[in-house]
């Protein structure tokens, strides 16, 4: 496995791949890897010669009071992960690199960017669609794969992806969660014991409301009551939003039909966690 | 020469283009050629191993009260022009294609896009980088090439290659311009024959300017006043501005120094001119 630092580099290096009849596959990652994005990287690797993660922890997704300085970082150890996972190059950029001194340029989804997680992180999702439209330039995928777990962001890069044209196919990858059903993530690591036995009521409340559309729910309103009267409890928990939507202009319904998106947040102390199921019905 | 109107078919002629290692130049217009236009096919072809013009009148660049309806059209006589001149493909896709119904993407470069033209455009330039971004991934040229006529455009354009990474060689060809001075444009066909007098004086005030700076003049002041004087009593004429700008983040200079746009836009009629030196000083 090599690791490439510059952004020209990676260039270069796709275009040899690409005129080798190499196929890319990109996981674009914030590192501190766990098993989630590893099961990313072998998605990936099951779909093309060679596989690129990048690891970069993106500054312009974070707003000013959110945990940027604090994200937790581990450079070493994503290595040895992403490499006994089978990740062919990690393209690791530094930062004045990515956005020098006088960056002016933005990419921006309207629209589907302002509901769910929009609505309490208004800037997030032009930061991710701005940093993945740069790393599509860089290493020049033919495949993208993105997890599930942050499923409003791979519909808004697939939305991208669709507009500008970007010849790439995007992939999105099943939530990888732990045994009592906490779905992975990188920010677990900010709770405390108490309030990570909090957390597994997420799961457990969207695999509640699952089995309900299964046996013919159909009502959302039910079905957020439902989830919602299992959430609101948690001593630790303040609920951010509960909503189901449908999976192309994430609009709310009120009676399910076709695929649907039923997705959470709630902060457990101060550690802001999402959760989500798409279900076709 | 062959003419091309899917985005997919495009996309697999480029990739075809590029293993066979064949280097891609890409003219983006708005069709109408002038000579103009096709000094870009022969710097492309210069340059590169296969010229792609592509022709869209784009609608996302022209604000409601803006002349997108009345925009000249004449594709047979375009495409006759364009291979004398020595294109290789046309690209010539239906707006259908280009904008689905709900197409919810848009490129921004903030700041440089908010002056000179800007002022009067304000949806403008987000209407180009967004095109053009497009185009760039649908055609995946090695290098692409614009007219200095519309220079804010290419500066813009540059600025939004370097701030997203793509990979692709921007160059600025000269404006050509008819014998008395005069930029070509496909607008310039809005003028009646009284205008297309008046419209003269857009460049004769430039290059007096410029003899004025070569002399050592050096204070924008008495520059843009000097330019101003000679636009001033134009009977069918009303200036929008004249800037002196620095060609990095296009900021007025009060003393002229480095290398520096002289620009301006002139309403004759109806129909809005825009000129332009650029200049080492």
């Amino acid at each position: 496995m090599r690791i490439i630092t510059s952004i020209t580099e990676m260039q270069q290096q796709a275009d040899r791949f690409r005129q080798e009849g190499k196929s890319i596959g990109l996981v674009p990652t914030m590192g501190y890897l766990h098993e989630g994005h590893l099961s990313l990287i072998r998605e990936a690797k099951k779909r093309s010669n060679v596989v690129v993660m990048s690891i970069y922890v993106n500054p312009i997704q974070f707003s000013p009071n959110e945990d940027l300085e604090d994200y937790p970082r581990d450079f070493k150890r994503d290595v040895e992960l992403a490499q006994a996972a089978g990740c062919d190059i990690i393209f690791y950029p530094d930062s004045n690199q990515v956005y020098p001194g006088e960056y002016l340029t933005y990419v921006n989804v309207e629209e589907i960017t302002g509901v769910l997680c929009g609505i309490s992180r208004p800037t997030h999702f032009r930061g991710v669609t701005t940093i993945v439209a740069k790393l599509f330039n860089i290493v020049k995928p033919h495949l993208a794969v993105f997890g599930q777990k942050d499923a409003q962001q791979a519909l808004v890069i697939k939305r991208m992806v669709a507009d500008l044209n970007f010849d790439i196919k995007i992939i999105m990858a099943p939530i990888v969660r732990e045994r009592d059903g906490l779905a992975m993530s990188s920010r677990n690591t900010y709770l405390s014991q108490g309030q990570r036995n909090q957390a597994a009521a997420l799961s457990q409340a969207l695999f509640e409301a699952k089995e309900k559309i299964v046996e013919g729910e159909r009502n959302a309103a039910i079905l957020k009551k439902l989830i919602s009267s299992r959430l609101e409890n948690l001593s630790d928990g303040e609920i951010d939003y509960i909503e189901i939507v449908e999976t192309t202009l994430l609009s709310p319904v009120q009676t399910l039909a076709g695929e649907i998106l039923v997705a959470l947040a709630v902060k457990i102390g101060k550690t802001r966690l999402i959760d989500n199921i798409i279900i076709e019905v």
